[in-house]
């Protein structure tokens, strides 16, 4: 291995010679331009000082420590309230169900329910969190592609809204379970449409396999088969996009009427909206980023599909599809996750520790949050602010990385920021659609979860504790219990 | 968006047409070879059941459930063992500091501290963690990028053996919180050795960067500079690769006696020696198994540097250096993580949905594990056994895949088995690094983890209950209070 040292150290000083040579020209490619605040409602006070609502972020820390996830109260109901508004002369909206998986913080469903969505669950625990959420069952959908017997029996038992089933060889399963409780299971199945890669999901319209498991369906005596559920195969950003994706569905439903004369009575179209200010980050982006310490792009936001126009497009071809029929249209499913929440929610932290200037030019802040906390940002454009913004000039190419002791825990391989120390703090938008499901408890515990909204913070998930790492330590448990009478250290 | 519809499904036609013609030849390169069940200490009984020390791995699920962490206790102390002693004729060994960043599961590092190993932490938590542990003081190694003062506070305070340092602009910070607290800071400075990428950790020799910040921390009035720490940038799987890192390092010592007058007490030499049955998958790789089913090749286990030659390597260098120079060698440290725990450690996990075979003649089976609890198998070969190998013929390949709802939980692209049915069960090899500080809650709770030794299977951690994954609910918080003096739900 060693052996090709000598020849390595000099294609090793190629690529520098390379690299001098090309960064300015990158660098001057397309400057940063942020993201106005107000896309989050922020606003910032005569001291430089960000503001949600009319109060310092920074002013979280003190009771809540840093990082800390904070929750846009009325952002979060204002988009529930667009996705569950009936579009003008429309007979019906959308049913919605918020998607559990997402972003499970107890306090963050609450509300959402209160909004009057249902619940989209892919898990047992998912399941039972639904149910001591208070979610009645015939608002909860269950998805999911690993469930076992056991998993089944609950939903079926609980009379969920709607089960669906992932594969053929589920069906089998689901009536046989179904035939144990002495039940009928509500069912939909997951198809995937032509021209998409479905992987372990669904089975695939343009092989015959749907067609073939809503036949094997019908024959079994213990479902009833209401539905057909499908994911569009990437983010939907684009209207063009929603109408190929409805339109095929509506050609499938079609041919189940036709064939197997089954009249579908809910269309679950599931989620993949995007979160209009985020977008992934081509591996281009990441390697200039990573190189040459190039700034990302934001994504073009007001080119995303909305919201609005995300309902307006499933509701209108949906109707009129069944009324040129004669027919009453399916109920209309959406389960959205990311479009829903991503941009409720931001994370704040703090820099840990800066260090100089290295031969590219490139400072380094070691933040203390990284991938531990925030592991979509390996691969997706977040805008970045800072917590305080000094007047006048003076802004510094900073490379932005986290606290565990791991190269690849890196936020922002090139960010503009003003001239940073130690304890200052940054907030990181749009951290609502996976940040909190990804977290690990990697070499630090993880943040708590506070809502701001009309009135004071509100505590949704406290800071977790160095304790509560070790609850689950058996030989610990003993040794607890041996303090707590009066023994041991 | 969709007017590129039909050049695409043409591109995607002759996508498949070529991958039809390539399959057939890339499947036969080299069929996989499983590494002999020995390596692991494992067997099969007459029932073909895996055993590891006489006892039936799958009888394990019904106690602890699935999936389930298994830990090799024998292994454990046998590499901890490795890694202390000494090599014969050698007036030292190496002092042996456990990195709990790999494994932070408290059951595994107490049997580690009880064979005589320290602690090499890299957070606040994994200090208060040690300290919790009863580990003496100096027998700690405080390292981490993003320290706060708070953090260096508690480490001096607590008197640990060696503060790392990590950038020249930590030193100044260290010195400041020492003369708060009327105490002097044992502290070693990271050093990134020549030819290497430190990234956020250390200080460059080949600039001049690390000899720069040993003399300006040799002014700090409260720091007792004794060590001199780097890592190699990347895994050492060969006798070559840590020859030349020893050496490089003995260089720079030589360089602060010669330069700085500096005697340099202790030499910490990280961790970073392979786990010789896993390696990382190439890009490459990872494309053939995706696109072509094409099985995993194990590391050629025979020729990756054993723990022993390791050891041999690092000793015999640095005390034949310092006999030369008619010196006492410095005390030699080092942070083992992968290579200590690494094949300790098992990840035992069931079969949850098998479905049919796909156009490209792969089944797929859907585990109740994924990468919310085996993230590092994105890029890592993992030996796999069924924990029931039936007699006879039959196998199929299967892509494996995990429970949670995104197409990206892939553990296995490709793997032949015996033929799968929901309930069985299955064995990951080397879960022992990185497994469980990387795990997440994402839809399902975390996996308890047992230890098998001498007698009966010992519970380390028992598994999480969704009530844990609800216990910093706030609002839940005041719910359960209700509930226990008679109200609520």
């Amino acid at each position: 291995m060693s052996a090709g040292a000598p020849r390595a150290s000099w294609s090793r000083a190629a690529r520098t010679l390379v690299k001098r040579a090309l960064e300015g020209v990158v660098r001057g490619w397309t400057p940063r331009v942020d993201l106005p605040l107000s896309t989050w409602r922020l606003t910032r006070d005569a001291d430089g000082a960000l503001e949600l609502g009319g109060r310092r972020l920074d002013g979280l820390f003190a009771q809540w420590g840093s990082p800390l996830y904070v929750v846009d109260e009325m952002r979060l109901r204002e988009n529930a309230a667009r996705f569950t508004a009936r579009p003008e002369g429309a007979a019906h909206g959308c049913e919605v169900f918020a998607s559990y998986k997402t972003n499970p913080v107890p306090g963050v469903l609450r509300t959402l329910h209160e909004c009057g969505l249902g619940a989209e669950v892919t898990s047992a625990w998912e399941l039972w969190l639904a149910r001591r959420l208070g979610v009645a069952p015939e608002r909860i959908i269950f998805n999911g592609p690993a469930r076992t017997d056991e998993a089944l029996a609950e939903g079926i038992a609980s009379n969920v809204g709607l089960i669906n089933l992932n594969t053929r060889s589920e069906l089998v399963r689901a009536d046989r379970v179904a035939r144990q409780l002495g039940r009928r299971a509500r069912v939909g199945l997951r198809v995937v449409p032509p021209g998409g890669a479905g992987g372990q999901f669904g089975e695939r319209i343009d092989t015959g396999a749907a067609l073939e498991a809503f036949r094997e369906a019908l024959q079994q005596p213990h479902l009833d088969v209401l539905g057909v559920h499908a994911h569009y195969n990437g983010r939907i950003d684009s209207a063009p996009q929603l109408s190929q994706f409805v339109g095929a569905l509506l050609t499938f439903v079609d041919e189940l009427q036709a064939r197997l004369g089954l009249r579908v009575q809910i269309l679950d179209v599931g989620g993949n909206l995007a979160c209009p200010t985020v977008h992934t980050l081509s591996r281009r982006d990441l390697r200039l980023a990573q190189t040459f310490a190039r700034e990302p792009t934001p994504p073009p936001v007001d080119e995303v599909l909305s919201i609005d126009g995300y309902v307006e497009g499933l509701v209108r071809p949906v109707e009129a599809h069944f009324a040129a029929l004669g027919q009453p249209p399916p109920r209309l499913f959406v389960e959205p996750g990311r479009a829903l929440m991503g941009n409720t929610q931001m994370l704040l932290c703090r820099v840990a520790s800066v260090r100089d200037v290295d031969e590219a030019g490139v400072r380094w802040a070691i933040l203390d949050a990284g991938i531990n906390v925030a592991e979509p940002m390996t691969s997706e454009f977040h805008q970045l602010f800072a917590l305080v913004e000094p007047r006048g000039p003076g802004r510094q190419l900073y490379r932005l990385t986290g606290p565990t002791c791991t190269q690849a825990d890196c936020l922002y391989p090139a960010w503009r920021l003003p001239k940073l120390r130690p304890g200052d703090g940054l907030a990181i938008m749009d951290a609502g659609a996976y940040f909190v499901p990804s977290s690990t408890c990697f070499s630090h515990a993880r943040p708590g979860v506070v809502a701001l909204g009309d009135g004071a913070p509100r505590p949704l998930l406290r800071p977790e504790t160095f304790e509560d790492l070790v609850s689950r330590d058996e030989p610990g448990a003993v040794l607890r219990a041996l303090h707590a009478v009066g023994g041991g250290p």
